[in-house]
């Protein structure tokens, strides 16, 4: 019998009526001759109730505590799931992460797989039962709870899945599918049938938010095939898998977007060597993802440092960064919190010809300014004016022809 | 340094600025020199919220996922606690009943305690954290959570006071202590300074719903001394412990009530051996408590059998008893929910002089017609009309002189 690992987002289990329609699903699923294991997130703003509650009682709320107190908004959601199918007659049992064998490092709040031991799960199976597993969370060797970071959960079904040697891993959430762009800002935006991890990865980690980044990257490291549907459709969704044939490479798939970018410039850095290091250090260690970094040239063995972070760090990033910018005698630091990004993706970019011309050609028929441009093997990304993100998605998509198939 | 644990139920924490108040005073216990563990309920009506949504998607919820649900309320109550001390600096830790070592049988929604392990508790505690564990709740051989039953918090509190060799016990709650009487109904009603177990759990057992019955079982059978006291205040509470020297013996002790009170009455039952059992065992099974049983004189082997239950179990125990009855060859069954009981607490009274005598006048005095009564050795139990329940408290106190010291 294959076996089947769905998993379902906090939109997909907002209210007992979607939990009910989720039994359904879990419950054709099985019908349909499968072994069925789902993984479930928090019921809709659940986990941002848990966090209000924390800072009512602290300022800076502890990481071990925050991480205990999170894991019950999925454990919740997976009983009432299982009380949903046992009520209509199902076999069915829920499993908190530690039950279903999520062994993490330590590191609260953000803490990695070490290892999966699936043997409670197989054991379910056997006896003919649905099993849910609450998501996003594990458990350390000291028997200590952990969350895997938000998101989480994308990446507690992936594990399951490669630990079960399952056919596939079914991602549901409120989105139909990977488009070329966000079909809110481009209409003629298309679904992807398929999209390799590499794509899917340089998407997500520019704000098509699908799902989250970790659990593509663990699906291509033991090639998992992943597919991306909604929960409250039957349509056919964007199947994330190991790499495309040579004939669908040198392709773009899409573009991708993100209007909360910030720009900080350390102004009047000395040049010498690791002066990079101490400024990013610190950043790195409080958990803050610094995108694109841009050194000007050296001029009196003076030069600017510029780097862009999402929006929502800048404050704590200042604050962070001030009294190291000091400390290596620089002049000061400012931000600029009104920027974007939008990135053309596809496999085999940088080897192709005229990506990049063609993109700051689009941009710049429309007047748009760009402020920084960083690339990957498959991605260009220009940071522009936070206002016009809308407008360039739209000139990308219709540059590079994404509206046809 | 000695080991003290106190218990705070849902009104004691039942938000942010309460729980503060909470984590104010174990602060102040520590201070005092003290290895302080604190057992916490789940804050104010979560518990009830969590039945809600149980019940919004399944009309009879799974025995097995209720605990696992409700075990998150404690959880969460636990993990604020902990970071409202940690963010005023004190070394605090919360524990999850499994992480605390609560090991319990697999009786779904009334576990009974078969073990507790104290090993990570005695570790915390020695690296000077307040330990804060979340009650109600203990997990299985199997590792599934299971929960004590309503108010287990009390009886992890106990259970974990032995386990550690505690000094005593504390049980905070919103009332100030045991008293001779229902203040709300007698004004002159006295909190009792001392209370020997076994009144103690008469009185739980009758309504004077101070503490959870269960766990003054488990303090009595280990002799651990338990204070049960406010947490709004300072006063001293009333301290629950292991018998009171001879002179204090053979004296009332206090009134209890409860207004809840259904009577079964199983009219025209054959007078055979084995009818009672095949009643009652089926009532057990499904949890339901039978108070006082009364069999009348048998005419032509045919007898009535009369039972009281709490009025809540009228419905479910009607629907379990009417097949039995019929099976038997009983007439019918018949029930009255409108009734309610008094009762006469105190040491020694079967062996004392006129206390039931002093008892029944007292009520006839007051023309309240007592329909049914039940003794022990501690206890003198009248059935009366419900809606005469306050003015017999108040009649009973008086007659029994508790309003002096």
């Amino acid at each position: 019998m294959a076996i089947i690992v769905q998993k379902y987002g906090g939109s997909s289990v907002a209210d007992a009526e979607k939990i009910q329609n989720v039994a359904d699903r879990l419950v054709r699923a099985k019908e349909q001759g499968n072994s069925v294991v789902a993984v479930v997130s928090a019921m809709g703003k659940t986990t941002d109730g848990l966090i209000e509650l924390a800072n009512q009682v602290s300022t800076r709320p502890n990481r071990r505590e925050m991480d205990s107190l999170l894991s019950t908004g999925e454990i919740v959601t997976a009983t009432l799931l299982t009380m949903a199918l046992r009520s209509a007659r199902h076999r069915a049992i829920s499993l908190t992460g530690a039950q279903a064998g999520i062994k993490t490092d330590a590191s609260f709040n953000r803490a990695r797989i070490t290892d999966i031991s699936p043997k409670r799960i197989n054991e379910e199976l056997e006896r003919g039962r649905i099993v849910i597993v609450a998501g996003f969370q594990g458990i350390t060797e000291a028997m200590d709870v952990t969350t895997l970071g938000r998101g989480g959960s994308d990446t507690t079904a992936v594990g399951l899945a490669i630990a079960l040697g399952a056919d596939r891993c079914e991602i549901y959430t409120d989105v139909e599918g990977v488009y070329t762009a966000d079909p809110r800002i481009v209409p003629e935006a298309r679904k992807l049938e398929g999209i390799d991890y590499e794509e899917m990865l340089e998407s997500a980690s520019v704000g098509a938010k699908v799902m989250h980044s970790r659990a593509v990257e663990l699906g291509w490291v033991y090639n998992m095939p992943i597919l991306v549907a909604s929960s409250f459709s039957d349509n056919a969704g964007t199947l994330i898998h190991g790499g495309a044939s040579m004939e669908i490479r040198n392709k773009v798939s899409g573009i991708a977007h993100d209007p909360n970018i910030a720009k900080i410039t350390v102004v009047g850095v000395p040049d010498q060597p690791g002066i990079a290091s101490s400024i990013f250090e610190p950043l790195a260690n409080a958990g803050v993802s610094v995108d694109s970094i841009v050194q000007n040239a050296s001029v009196n063995r003076i030069t600017d440092l510029t780097f862009t972070i999402a929006s929502n760090d800048v404050d704590n990033t200042m604050q962070i960064i001030k009294p190291v910018a000091e400390s290596i005698g620089a002049k000061e630091c400012v931000s600029d919190s009104t920027l974007g990004k939008v990135s053309v993706i596809g496999a085999g970019m940088q080897t192709g010809p005229g990506y990049a011309s063609r993109m700051f050609r689009a941009l710049s028929d429309e007047e748009i300014n760009v402020e920084l441009i960083s690339t990957s093997e498959i991605r260009i990304t220009c940071i522009i004016d936070e206002e016009k993100v809308p407008q360039a998605v739209r000139a990308l998509h219709k540059a590079f022809e994404l509206e046809a198939e």
